[in-house]
């Protein structure tokens, strides 16, 4: 029987496991979506999905598999599927995440970081699609700051699997102390988190009246509220943001130098603070790259249109990891099921 | 007649202009090198290396010639050849160098910039080959910083040329003004040039009384006098070049983040000082880059042993650029000769 092919995806998050069939040009055919059981340890999780899996092939003609793609949370070494010291999913450091779902599920399996599979999802079916580009880089601005860098419509994974880390760059050399062991890191002054700490820190710096009313307010706060105190004049609120965008400017601007990629997308709940932050990044970003300046798309005094480079929102918001998850087989070279190992069950 | 393949590889300095036959295995056949005569204008520098190339081409039995390779100062428009601002060649700007060699040689020729030659030649004959490494990224420490990235043994030009200027990557966010517009660059702390500033600065700090010795012997600096002069002691000198190290660290930490590949390539004069800087250059970057100490050929708490990341100085010298431009034919999609205007002579 010939069947309509189709895909798998999984996107494994510290809260959420969404486990999706994918086909295109339809997009997702169904998806499952559960808790991440974390208390009950790694093994239940992975049995968790690898159900969830087979429920998707079981609801769908047998035979049309192309193959299944698991978005994890970094770093994670590559191609073994093999975590690292994961802050959202303590216990699992060194877990073979791909070899305990291919045991368990009897196929293989494509494992990639969930950043990076948000940097495809957006490249093939979001901003690089409308605007035409097949190379991008994306920062995802989240709890912490994700990054995925995709040349030539593939994600570049370097050489196991750790690129795309730019959320760790240097960007305030004596700056604010990072989870990673450094100082300064994108990811403490653009992430969700980096923009409540700075606020906190404002409150106890004792100069920031609106921002401490605001905490006693609501306890504590989020990234959310004091975008909206920024939007409503708060001079402190407005400070952060104005250091947020300084910041994702000079990492940037890093990035635009080294790279010279037609597109960068930021992503992740905090990029909902564009308007914010936008205009001190560009500032930045002229400031400190001249690829950027001479990739501006304009008529330049030779006559020659220049190159552009584009610096934009994302456009797919919180699908773009499962649906990176489910692009990911028809996109690698990493491994495509075989008909023996897809017709097992 | 069959005769022996070979290409050609131009290196256009701001001093000497250097063109060279190369075949595989032999290496360079022939080479012609001329002064590079900038009062003369552009044409006529083009002209001197028309007429080199027609004599190399004239020397070797006719069909052999597989492609030029020119490489050029940066920022270079790729791959139309277009030069912006070249600081060592004043008066080039928007100069259709790639255009006007074509006319004059009636050949197509590949246009590259030089910084990304050396990492070519580097790639593929120096210390990529003898480490088995197919990638890599390279900083050649000379008058500026330069930068050129290998991607699977290609190089990354990104989307017009521009790609491969971490030497202009921010350092020191509020650091020296650069002649880019910005500050704190790379380039500002890690070429010999900037060693020679700082030194400069050190003297008129009046804190540096063995610089001031050294400054008023010389009437001006070298960093190779600085070098030997911190070599043999000079807390002011060492400083200098502790500085140098840092600055490195932390932006081969952002490359490594970023790329992950697996080496890390510093040529240029100002690497002959490679035990004054390196130290401090490693320090920074075990500390700025997780994916550098997750990287470090070990075998770690799993029982696996991890991919390694070398840093290491360049293995080729100031041969690098004619090299990559004798490379780049053979390596480069970007064309190679046709029958019909190869025998045009």
């Amino acid at each position: 029987m010939s069947s309509a092919p189709y895909t798998i995806g999984v996107d494994l998050g510290g809260t959420n496991l969404r486990v999706a069939a994918y086909s295109q040009p339809t997009g997702i055919l169904e998806q499952i979506q559960l808790p991440t059981r974390l208390r009950d340890g790694r093994d239940a999780v992975v049995r968790d999905m690898c159900m969830a899996i087979e429920q998707l092939i079981r609801n769908r003609p047998q035979g049309g598999l192309v193959g299944i793609g698991v978005g994890s949370p970094g770093p994670i070494e590559l191609p073994e599927g093999r975590l690292h010291h994961l802050p959202n999913l303590p216990g699992w450091d060194g877990f073979e995440l791909r070899a305990t779902i291919e045991r368990m599920l009897e196929m293989s399996v494509i494992v990639e970081n969930d950043a990076n599979l948000a940097a495809l999802a957006e490249c093939r079916l979001g901003k690089g699609k409308s605007l035409g580009a097949d190379s991008l880089c994306m920062l995802t601005l989240g709890t912490g700051v994700g990054n995925g860098i995709i040349l030539n419509g593939n994600i570049w994974d370097g050489m196991n699997g750790m690129a795309g880390e730019a959320g760790h760059a240097t960007i305030w050399p004596d700056g604010h102390v990072c989870g990673c062991g450094s100082h300064g890191c994108l990811e403490q002054y653009a992430s969700a988190t980096a923009v409540c700490r700075m606020a906190r820190e404002a409150v106890v710096g004792g100069n920031a009246p609106g921002l401490a009313v605001l905490e006693r307010q609501n306890g504590e706060f989020t990234s959310r509220q004091l975008a909206e105190a920024a939007r409503a004049g708060d001079p402190d609120a407005r400070e952060i943001f104005d250091l947020v965008g300084r910041s994702l400017g000079i990492g940037l601007a890093g990035l635009v130098n080294t790279l010279n990629l037609p597109l960068y997308v930021v992503g992740g709940g905090l990029a909902q603070a564009w308007d914010l932050f936008s205009a001190k990044m560009f500032a930045e970003l002229k400031h400190r790259s001249y690829v950027y300046r001479f990739t501006d798309g304009e008529i330049d005094a030779f006559g020659h249109r220049s190159a552009k480079t584009y610096v934009e929102p994302a456009e797919l918001g919180a699908e773009s990891g499962i649906l990176g998850a489910c692009l990911l087989p028809i996109t690698s070279e990493r491994g495509v099921i075989t008909e023996q190992a897809q017709t097992k069950p």
